[in-house]
């Protein structure tokens, strides 16, 4: 029994996702339908990146996702299914692949025709949801589409490394529910970088000297003095392999949470400063 | 294996929807619940007849919506199973199953009585998910209830249409995810209206001189141009045969949406008038 | 086929429910996985334990719970495997156990110890997900951990009896969906205390004299008087058995609800005050 996965900006109180659900499971009895979220913000290709980069690798081989975000096509923009390791999308060729494919491995790039009409008012609806269905049938892409030699290409969010300013200049690329603000600042870059050297995280007036490697290891020494550590000002290098500037069990309804508190927004700058040894 | 759905007021924080889902697995393993929606404004009959008029016929034959909206039943209000089209509906005698039929065809209706108390506090929880189990178990809805010869009627939101001046006046009937402005005038009573008359579509101070097919073909001609169509007001035909006035990939969040550029509200009056020949 | 639901405060936004979810699917392809909430205030013990102990028990038996709040362990903390009657619950030892056993069968401690790194950033997705499944897959606890005698207790929020004073008080534990304002008294106090007095019930300037069986029930006179009782402030026992403050069908967005016309937040005091025969 297959997997078909949906991301979109729909929201989950409109008909749209359920009308997915509803053509899906019309046309293959035989898939389990998972949400991966209904709530990217609209239009959003590197918040839906972010979000499907660290969600969509843990499904088992061959599930295929339905990225249902700017989905309508037009003479320059086609469908497509692309094969990212061993994960199918099918999506629409806006960019969004490029942001998935990154260091990754990809091995298939298909146009879809035969499905739809070319001004397909819902096609994540009227396109996705059979292609889908196909392939989660056991009909091979191939059959579904004609191969590409690749797909539209947007510049990803990446740090600025300067060995000259012994400095890292990163942007905020996700807030998340809790108010933690991700930086696109990864764990790799910034250990190949450190070469056992101090830093200061400096994000607007907020500066931090210690990244931790969890929220339960940035709080140890007040667990031992038995002091609250609620509130706390840390940094830690999220389960997503990013560095994050957090506040230790915060609400974002009631104590504010690192966003407020740290007055950071998206794409705002976050620096790491290395001392000269 | 068959489909239940379900459609509530309930939200998704509070214990109600999964205490609903897990009855209907303690009762029937052999079902997979789906959500419809659990986000509809408390108590609006009318938001759940367009949520679910236009998400549950997309389902397999036969699956069983459960509609948990206002659903207490009293000495004058029945609990009801409706078969229109092929689907099964299992809701209260509010009125929602008279703007679920519309143009519909109704093949079956029968009076719940053996389940649950008179006074039944939660009866999604306590009769309807018994019901839902029993029919996808294969029980015949005559087994299960009496037959009633029709359920309660409540005016549909209907346009006006007025010959003599050239006019059809209709209302707002939905706000949806993106802020875009969902009207009850459909696509088949403006054709059939139109007659090859040029037309402006009013709504406050808005005034929109041509419906588009899609969102693409509304911006073909931005594209062309490579100018920026973001932001354009525009009026197309929706994917559920709405007319509907839109702000090209708007952001509520940010940017602000078609209902409040356009400073429109549930209700408000929408008005298209055509040019005399 | 086993279930396993999720109760997490992840929100459905970022990718954390669905990397969880896909490393399930991953692990065992034989499962159902079922949301109960993520929309538990963040840490908020005690709102799981209320949402929790109100949908869980109505799955079927050895249903495997996650609980994905405040997860982390640490030098005093340890993940658990528990059985409540006759559910499955992983989670953290910070004291939610405590709240969710009280009044019912624990027949089940087990520490697990085999799974992650003693610092683990994501437990939920890294040690919760592994031993769900291995639970789903007949695994037997016993094999996934060492018993322990005992959970961390923490105190529930219980209402205070004066029978000297004549009186209940009790606390706001909950404000649902819609606003409605639900207490930690349960009808099983308050007709133990009640003994055929009449009683008035106070919160802030609020003062209701009958308990009702139901929304329905409630409002049955003006139902028979045609009146509209829409806004009627009332007092029902809700489906969970506590003593809720509500206004019937009130809508939180327009009309304001319980919490708002009551003034009433989380922890404010609600009484119950007797008359003496």
């Amino acid at each position: 029994m297959s997997i078909i996965t949906l991301t979109t900006d729909f929201g989950t109180k409109d008909f749209s996702v359920a009308a997915v659900k509803g053509a899906i499971y019309h046309q293959n009895r035989n898939v389990t339908v998972v949400d991966i979220s209904h709530e990217i913000t609209p239009y959003h290709l590197y918040e839906a990146a972010y979000i499907l980069n660290n969600a969509c690798f843990t499904f088992p081989d061959n599930t295929v996702h339905i990225i249902g975000i700017d989905a309508e096509r037009n003479a320059t923009i086609d469908h497509l299914i692309v094969k990212i390791e061993n994960q199918l999308f099918i999506g629409t060729d806006n960019g969004i692949f490029s942001l998935l494919a990154k260091e990754k491995e990809v091995s298939a790039i298909f146009k879809i025709e035969q499905f739809g009409a070319a001004y397909e008012l819902f096609p994540t609806l009227n396109v996705f949801t059979s292609v889908a269905s196909f392939l989660t049938k056991g009909v091979h892409w191939s059959k579904l589409g004609t191969a590409k030699p690749s797909f539209k290409s947007i510049s990803a969010l990446e740090p600025t490394v300067s060995e000259s300013s012994n400095q890292i200049t990163g942007k905020v690329i996700y807030i998340d529910h809790y108010g933690n603000v991700v930086t696109n600042i990864t764990k790799e870059i910034f250990k190949r970088f450190e070469k056992e050297r101090s830093y200061v995280i400096e994000a607007r007036s907020v500066k931090i000297k210690e990244v931790f490697s969890s929220y339960s290891a940035a709080v140890e020494e007040e667990l031992q003095k038995e002091v609250t550590s609620v509130g706390k000002k840390i940094a830690i290098f999220n389960s997503a392999g990013y560095l994050e500037l957090a506040i230790y069990k915060s609400n974002p309804e009631t104590t504010g949470a690192a966003n407020t508190l740290f007055g950071l927004q998206y794409m705002d700058v976050v620096k790491v400063v290395f001392n000269s040894n």
